[in-house]
């Protein structure tokens, strides 16, 4: 039998990691971190950071590897993560068979929380599922962007009482604002909060949060738009890449 | 000027906290926790539990102070939260003025996250806004119960590129099944799902996470919400009260 421990270790800051994940990343004979190849360099010094922050054991080794790429060609959305993922799975399992012995713990670090837009848990219950390896696996949260969002800002995530979304740029157009009155957007390609016309909607926005690079811009959303769309192509020209965040609201606090 | 910090401690687990957490309650001058007249005094004890095990330095103080009961006579909801909210600020602004001397840190230690059903945030702000107490604040994430609860059924919390709503145990008839396919309940005292008819429904529910008392049981909504019901009277009964919160999905990863 192997272990698997899915670790959250946080959204950019290396001491969002909690005690649990440190304790966790000191449990495990192998860490599997997906780096190679990776162009955000940054993220993967974030991961490197906390290994050599925090772990304390001396035998454990470290294995990173290459995620394979979504091909989205003549391929709808759905079938490109599906097959993403199958392929995600065979790479989980060829580290799993030929990096752990049996009995061994092996550890993936996953960014943020592993329940939040994330697939790990996921393609480990894929691999678990085709059988050929016995292991079992435990989860283990981390701080999330969303998180970092609000505590940069130093908002509540919800109106008192009140629902909150959290969606995907692709989906934003669904929810805000006649379905929610705080809805929360990640994973936003297009710049989806661009199309919303509300005179009342508030933006707080922020990119590369909890990282030394952090942004963060706030206001009415008709007053800020164009400031947070130069601020995130300025940023994403500078640094090669982008990682944003944000969250909308109308209405306050104490109206029904 | 006076400093405050405003902690995420996590959700039940003293693990869950993080380095960042760890860094800001060695930084305070004085703790702030809300203990005094507890009844459960098993989450006091948490609290205690993480001064005692993460505190460094040994010139801080403790603080413990009642927090005022919600009066919901004569009142509706909103009314009665605001009247609460404004004896609580009563009681920050006093703890300030008399605990804590111009220029030193305060601390308030927060269950979770501060930025999920927690009014801290809202409440250091109107203390600020009365204007009698000048001081700034920030704000440390924390590990929600959300979280504890996808990591303990070790699920993801969306499905692949779907939206999920957080709502409380009051508003859940407006969102789930017809508006969200995927729901978080929180703050509910109504056992909201036994409502929820949905063939499709499934529930994953969790009391007292992080804590040596957890429970979780998850299935077909149909089909364990009995068991869910029966397992959360003989806990609320045999502990003199209760924390619990769930998960409701209807759907799969793949489906448009
Ligand atoms: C694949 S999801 C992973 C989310 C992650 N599991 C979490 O808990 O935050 C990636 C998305 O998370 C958001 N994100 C993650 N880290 C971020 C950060 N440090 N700053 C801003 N956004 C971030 C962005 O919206 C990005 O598109
Ligand atoms: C006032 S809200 C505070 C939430 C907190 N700020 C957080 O981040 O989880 C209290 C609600 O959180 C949930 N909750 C908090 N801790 C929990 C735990 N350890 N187990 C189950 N539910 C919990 C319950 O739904 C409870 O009614």
């Amino acid at each position: 039998m192997r272990h698997i421990l899915i670790i959250g270790i946080g959204a950019g800051n290396p001491e969002h990691i909690t005690i649990q994940a440190i304790n966790a990343l000191n449990r495990a004979d192998v860490l599997f971190i997906p780096t190679k190849g990776a162009t955000k360099t940054e993220l993967a010094e974030v991961r490197r950071e906390i290994c050599a922050r925090y772990l304390t054991r001396s035998n454990s080794r470290t294995v990173e590897f290459a995620v394979p790429v979504r091909s989205t060609e003549g391929r709808s959305y759905i079938e490109s993560v599906d097959d993403w993922h199958a392929s995600i799975a065979a790479t989980y399992e060829a580290l799993l068979k030929d990096e752990l012995a049996d009995g061994q713990t092996g550890a993936f670090l996953v960014w943020g929380d592993p329940m939040l837009y994330d697939s790990t848990i996921r393609i480990v219950e894929r691999v678990k599922a085709q059988g050929r390896i016995t292991f079992d696996f435990d989860v283990i949260p981390g701080i999330t962007s969303l998180q970092a969002l609000c505590a940069s800002h130093r908002i509540p995530l919800n109106l008192v009482g009140k629902p909150v979304e959290i969606t995907t740029g692709r989906r934003l157009a669904e929810s805000f604002p006649h379905k929610s009155e705080t809805a929360v957007v990640m994973l936003d390609g297009e710049q989806a909060f661009r199309k919303i016309e509300d005179p009342d909607a508030e933006i707080y926005w922020g990119a590369y949060l909890g990282t030394p690079d952090e942004i963060v811009i706030s206001g009415r959303l008709a007053e800020v738009k164009d400031e947070v769309l130069k601020a995130r192509e300025a940023a994403r020209e500078r640094m090669g890449w982008i990682m944003d965040i944000y969250l909308l609201r109308k209405g306050a606090d104490f109206d029904e």
